[in-house]
Formats: C-alpha cells, sequence, structure tokens
C-alpha cells in the first residue's frame, strides 16, 4: 500500500538555500509526486537539475506553476510582487501558495492582490539558515527542532494552512501561528537588529587601514568572529529584509541606538556601577535564552558550517 | 632526571575562570614546584583548594606572594592598582609579575609604579574565555590555539619575557608581542566593540514588554542568540574594561554609531544599493577570518559550552 503524497506537484519560485532545503525534504520524504522549480540563471537552474532535488527547471515561473497544488515563493522577497503579478492567472483552482520570507506584511501586501479566488495563500517563515547561499547550500536538516511561523490572513481555509503546518511539521519544524504585523516586530528585534549590527559592525572594521584590518582578522576570536558569520549572509535577501521591515526596524534601531548612546556616557563619566548593573541584568536573558533551549531542543545538526561558540575576552 | 619546572612558586592573585585555567595548565604539565592563590572570597578559596588546583589559598595576597618567583595578577583589572600597591614591597628581588587583562594601557598605568627595582613586570593578555565565571568553570585547554599577547615595556629584562612566552607556549598558546597602546586599538574594535553591542542589544531586548520578551527569547535562533552568548559575560570584569580602556572604546563607538546611523538612513529612503554594497563587502571579511583560522587553526574544544553556530534567518 502506497501512501498518497501530501501534494500532487510542488512548484519552488526561486531554489536557494531555503528552497532546496525543502523541495529535499519533499524528496526524502516523498511529500510531492513531482517537484519542479523555475530560477532566472542557467546556472541555478542547471544545479537543481545535477542535485537531483527537482524532476524540472524552468526559466518562466509561469511553466513551472501549471497544474501545481503547491506554490512555494522563495526569492528574494523584493521579487516576490512581480512574480506573483506574473503566475497569478496561472495558477491552478485550489492551489496553495506559500512563502518562506523573513518579513510577512510586506509579502501580504504584494502578494494577496495577485492571486485570483480559490487559490489559497498562507504565508511561512521558516527560522532556520546558514550564511551559505545557493541550492548545492541545502540540506534536509535544516529546519529540524527550528520554529516556522505562519501568518495566516482571516479567513484562510483551513485545511490549506493544515497542509502547511504538515509540511513543515514534516520538516522537523514546530509550527507557530500569528499575525504578520506580530511576526514583523518580534522577528525586527530577533533577527534584522542583530544582522543590522553585524554587517555595520564588519563594515566599521573594513574602514579601518589595511594594517589594522589585518590584526583584527588575526585576532577576532574575541568576539569579533561571531559577527562576521551573520554579516556573511546573502546580501540580496537581507536588502530586502531592511526595506520591506522598514518601519519595525526603525523603531528598534532607534531604541538600541538611545541605549548604546547612554552606555557611551556612562564610559565617558566613569559611570561604572551602571555599566555593572546592565550587564548583571543581560545574565538573566541569557538564562532563558538557555532554558527555552532545553525546553525546546537547541537546534540542528549542521555538517557543513563551522563552529564557532566561543566568546572570548 | 627530573625536568625542573619553569618556576619554582607561583601565586595567582585572583583565580576564577583564567586563573584557573592556567593554574590547571601549571598542574598539569608539572611548571611550578607550588602553585598558590589568593582571593578575597571564602567560597573562591575553598573551591580553589577542593578543586586541588592551588597547594594553598590566601585571602590575603601579600602572604599568597611571598617568596614566589612568578605573580599572576587575575583579579578584574579595576583592583590591580590596589592589589599592586599592596604587594609591592613583599615581592622577592628577580619575581616576574603579569596579568591576564583584556586592557594594558591601563594595567600598565596602574601596576608598574609600585614594583620595586629588580622586579620584572611582563603584561599579558590570554585571548581566551568563555561566558562563564569562577574557578570551576576553569580548564587547561582553554589557551590552546588561542593567541596570548604581551606587552612588556622597553627594557624589560629579555629572560623574564622568554619565561612568560614559554608559559603560554606550554599552555598551547600562539604568542605575539606589541605595545600596550597598540593593544588596545586593536582589542576596542575586536572585542570590546562587540561586547559592548552585545550588552545594548540584549538590554534593549529586556526593556520591551513581558510577553514581547518571551517571544524574543523563544525566536532567538534567528541571530539574537549569539548575543545573549557574549552578553553574559563576568559583568565586573567587562565594567573594568570599558572604563579602563574609555579612549579607545568611545573612538570606536563613535564609528560605529556613524556608520549606523548612515544604514538607518539608508533604511528609511529606500536606498537598496547603498546596503546591497555594504553586505556584499562584510563577506570579504569573513572569508579572510575563515582563511585565517584554516591558516592557524580554529580554536579550542570546549567541553562545557553549548555549541551555537548557527545563522539565521
Amino acid at each position: 500500500m502506497t501512501k498518497t503524497p501530501l501534494f500532487n506537484k510542488v512548484a519552488f519560485i526561486g531554489i536557494g538555500l531555503i528552497g532546496s532545503s525543502l523541495a529535499r525534504v519533499l524528496r526524502r520524504d516523498g511529500l510531492a509526486a513531482e517537484v519542479v522549480c523555475s530560477a532566472r540563471s542557467d546556472g541555478t537552474r542547471d544545479k537543481a537539475m545535477e542535485l537531483g532535488i527537482v524532476d524540472a527547471a524552468y526559466a518562466d515561473a509561469r511553466e513551472a506553476v501549471a497544474g501545481a497544488d503547491l506554490v512555494v515563493l522563495a526569492t528574494p522577497i523584493g521579487a516576490y510582487g512581480a512574480v506573483a503579478e506574473q503566475i497569478g492567472p496561472h495558477l491552478a483552482p485550489g492551489c496553495i501558495v506559500t512563502d518562506v520570507g523573513s518579513v510577512k506584511l510586506a509579502v501580504v501586501r504584494d502578494v494577496d492582490p495577485h492571486l485570483p479566488a480559490g487559490v489559497h495563500f498562507v504565508p511561512g517563515h521558516p527560522i532556520a539558515g546558514t550564511e551559505h547561499s545557493g541550492p548545492e547550500a541545502g540540506f534536509p536538516e535544516l529546519f529540524r527542532d527550528r520554529w516556522c511561523i505562519l501568518t495566516p490572513l482571516p479567513g484562510t481555509d483551513p485545511a490549506a494552512v493544515d497542509k502547511i503546518v504538515a509540511l513543515w511539521t514534516a520538516a522537523g519544524s514546530k509550527v507557530d501561528i500569528m499575525d504578520a504585523a506580530h511576526h514583523d516586530k518580534v522577528l525586527a528585534i530577533t533577527s534584522h537588529l542583530p544582522h543590522l549590527i553585524a554587517y555595520t559592525i564588519v563594515g566599521t572594521a573594513d574602514d579601518l587601514g589595511e594594517h589594522l584590518k589585518q590584526e583584527v582578522i588575526k585576532y577576532s576570536a574575541s568576539g569579533f568572529r561571531d559577527f562576521t558569520r551573520i554579516a556573511a549572509s546573502d546580501p540580496v535577501m537581507w536588502r530586502d529584509v531592511f526595506l520591506n521591515n522598514r518601519e519595525a526596524v526603525l523603531e528598534v534601531v532607534q531604541r538600541f541606538t538611545e541605549d548604546l548612546t547612554a552606555l557611551q556616557r556612562a564610559i565617558r563619566w566613569g559611570e561604572g556601577d551602571t555599566l555593572e548593573a546592565l550587564f548583571t541584568r543581560t545574565r538573566g536573558i541569557r538564562r532563558s535564552v538557555i532554558d527555552m533551549q532545553q525546553a525546546y531542543g537547541s537546534g540542528i545538526a549542521r555538517p557543513d558550517v563551522p563552529k564557532t561558540g566561543e566568546v572570548d575576552e
């Protein structure tokens, strides 16, 4: 007796780190009878075919989505609007459209208007990734023990939501459902601000004179190295994140800057008590994060990522 | 034939993570005939004795240094001046004094004036650590494959410098020698600024409303978690670092703030090209850091520190 696959035909629009990892999950677990993708570059399409993670790869997204019962938007989010406009008229009735973007309000704004009646839109965000990009960087365990947040609009067909929950559950993720605005606010602080700061500090170092820069690299294990890993994340993806979660990001950057200015002042005026009080308070959050990891699982096996757990003086 | 130990009696003033790790190296390799420590708290002294890493533990630093040919200052650096004033008259002629502080100019300023003629001062900074504190957190492999920077003053007895080089080489470290001002400038960017920023962002999150804060902890794997680890470092040690490397830290904070403001403006005005250009440039530094790791060794085994190598979206 053969198990019925969850989907008949799945089409990935874009097949980078996240898309290709999810395609590998579909393959591994036999969740789709057919998996196809579209990608703009010849190299990406060739690579996806060569890796055996798709049955067909198209340059034109409209060809990819023909007859698909699941479409996964997995390009940088800045391209979503144009893609949705293009594929909208070619989507099969009853098709589910989902995505993997790190911002959700803007995705709803850009995609939803282009989807015909009878197509179900279930926006999603798997909170998983590495600093590597491209279809060859993917692996099916990427999502294991990680959160995936879905932000369906009110009134979305519950059966469509259930199928996307089943998909991410198969990938090993823990699924949460919330509204898009709340998602964007939470991720602005947990993800977007840390990335913006890491990009900034690595850029600040890059502007140093060549000799000093070489020494920064040499002694990077003293704290800086963690930031370089984050700041090696995909440039186009992150450009689009910041442009599309502008309000929430600017709000938390403003709070952060105020707090940094206060610390700067405490250092200038030698206010040791202010510094010590903050540095003691922040240990509490670390403890909560560790407790949370123990409660929910600490993450994933990542075969190809260097381990850099050092915190140094 | 017994190998002659490098030192006869070694006295640690303070025996936390770093001091106790170095004491363990001395024990493991038989580098000292006798190892003692002083510590202000009863609990720390009891713990050091219980762990078997010292032969005696004193409340009074003057007793600890009597007859020692090596004294290692391993308290937070804010205490160095008072300690040096206290122990100065009790140091044996020919004794070497070294330290493990993360700042070097201020250490020279605070310690050197109190040392009598005939005592050799070799300031040092092992670039190694974890976010854990106290004698029980130490382990002898902490320094393996890590840099240790020495900043002896011009005219220091080369034989004394050689012995400290031999000590850190035995610990598995790679040793560099440079002047104190240069050390403080390099570490301000590789270590002090990253720690200040991590403390700030975790503090910013801690100020959020309780419900939002719980969600930040829940979804911390998306980038924030790396910062919480750094922001769990010892509060008193880091207070003293910032107060004692004030000029260099304020200088790099100022550069960082300017750069962050420029990015903030690019986000506000939708200048995607500016963002993408920076995010592409920062990948180059990451590549250099990885090349450097491959050239020099990536660090150490750290049995008790959770691995958190994820970079997420």
